[in-house]
């Protein structure tokens, strides 16, 4: 998919909200857990759920990698399930991988081809050399953290260089070079929505994905203000507070109404573009 | 296994040699591909092959991940055989995982719980929330990316502050305060050994972890000399340059022969230590 694909995706769909699947076995309902593939039967619940008004969907990996070499079949599973049902749909691996060379060349056959992701999430770290083997795929999507939107993100993200750049302008400023604006995305988090209209100014063409609306509490109407550009350029992240909008049987449900809270506000804000 | 544990082990074997198992099924031995797990199978004899002069292994994950859920099963019987032929070793996961909160608290768990590893590669951009999780677990280690031994290694690490310190240097003086020195180690590359001299200013009784000896051209001998301090406080990594020593029947005594040939040079060095 490319840029203007994952735009006329998110008109169609008035929506430019990512579902993040951090399924935790230890949290999803009880009566789920007699069902042969747990982590599978909730997600494909919240997929049969949303899948008309998300975006995109963003398993994080870390929670599948945890229960075993199972987790990994419950992924495969979830992204063909999702495959299976549309094909407007964007599926990011929250991956946060960075490494170099043949090893670097190996995750990205690992995501985009083995697991049929469109993106994947990546630290910057370790230079250019983290994110050219991705850059071999075409119509798949490096997405690169700038700036996160945890508490210690400032340990080094913003320490200043002898020009006062911030660690994570200049980040931005070089990978955005490394590859067109249909292959590179970058990670910005919500918590300091004005933070944006600077960010903005170093990439204004680039696709963001911002997390931290919902349980880490950043507002979208600021979000939108602040980071939509004339590609919308913006798929806005939310976890728990959708999937785990209820822990009874009827989650499904309450996981969609709670995303549909996000998707109308979204639809107003693309008015302007569509 | 705490620093102490770690720098007897590695005067008792005259080894501060790390194996990385870097196992790519295209690479392996061809008659090793009617087995029923040539991935494990390879790296069997391998262990078998070099786990009396080997202080430490170091599976890289991308290669397990990227042959899909059978890969997970192969490494999780690596570690399990090398922990049923000695406890004299130390097992490290050169995953590069770079999460927080929650999501790096399941990382922490799938290293050092579902896969049984000592200690695990950790990349520093989020900062401190990155690493938080993985302090919990006594006796396990988190291995901070520092100084890289890449091409684009300079991208992001060599950038300069106000003050004059390179972002690695940075990591290195912050993330050290995060833990102990039975805690917290760190990656750092070789392809300058002399680099070592001021890193040890700035770390002087961390372990170091150091990639780069054998196929990405770094210098033991130097390594050794710059780098060593009362503990040791190294292990050298050498990947391809001994696992691919040769590639016919004969691959586990050629890498044997190799893993000797760096062996013997490191118990030179040690000898000022025992």
């Amino acid at each position: 998919m490319n840029r203007n694909q994952l735009f006329q995706l998110i008109k169609k769909k008035k929506s430019f909200l990512c579902i993040g699947l951090d399924t935790d076995i230890k949290k999803i309902p009880p009566h789920l857990l007699d069902t042969e593939d747990p982590v599978f039967e909730f997600n494909k619940q919240i997929i049969d759920a949303t899948h008309d008004i998300a975006a995109a969907y963003k398993p994080n990996i870390a929670f599948y990698e945890s229960i075993g070499p199972k987790g990994w079949v419950s992924l495969r599973k979830t992204v063909n399930y999702i495959r299976s049902l549309t094909s407007d749909i964007f599926i990011i691996a929250d991956a946060k991988r960075g490494d170099i060379g043949n090893t670097s060349a190996m995750y990205a056959r690992t995501f985009f081809n083995t697991y049929n992701f469109d993106a994947v999430t990546l630290a910057p770290y370790m230079g250019f050399d983290t994110v050219s083997p991705f850059l071999n795929f075409e119509n798949h999507w490096s997405i690169i953290l700038s700036l996160t939107s945890n508490k210690s993100a400032s340990d080094f993200q913003y320490i200043t260089d002898k020009q006062g750049n911030f660690l994570f302008e200049n980040v931005l400023r070089k990978v955005k070079t490394w590859g067109t604006n249909d292959q590179i995305m970058f990670v910005v988090g919500a918590t300091k929505a004005e933070a944006l209209v600077n960010i903005r100014k170093i990439v204004p063409d680039n696709f963001l994905l911002v997390p931290g609306i919902g349980a880490q509490g950043g507002n979208l109407e600021e979000v939108a203000k602040f980071g939509m550009n004339d590609h919308c350029g913006l798929l806005v992240n939310s976890s728990r507070s959708i999937i785990y909008a209820s822990s009874k049987s009827n989650f499904a449900e309450s996981a969609r109404a709670k995303a549909i809270e996000l998707q109308l506000q979204m639809k107003e804000y693309l008015k302007v573009l569509i």
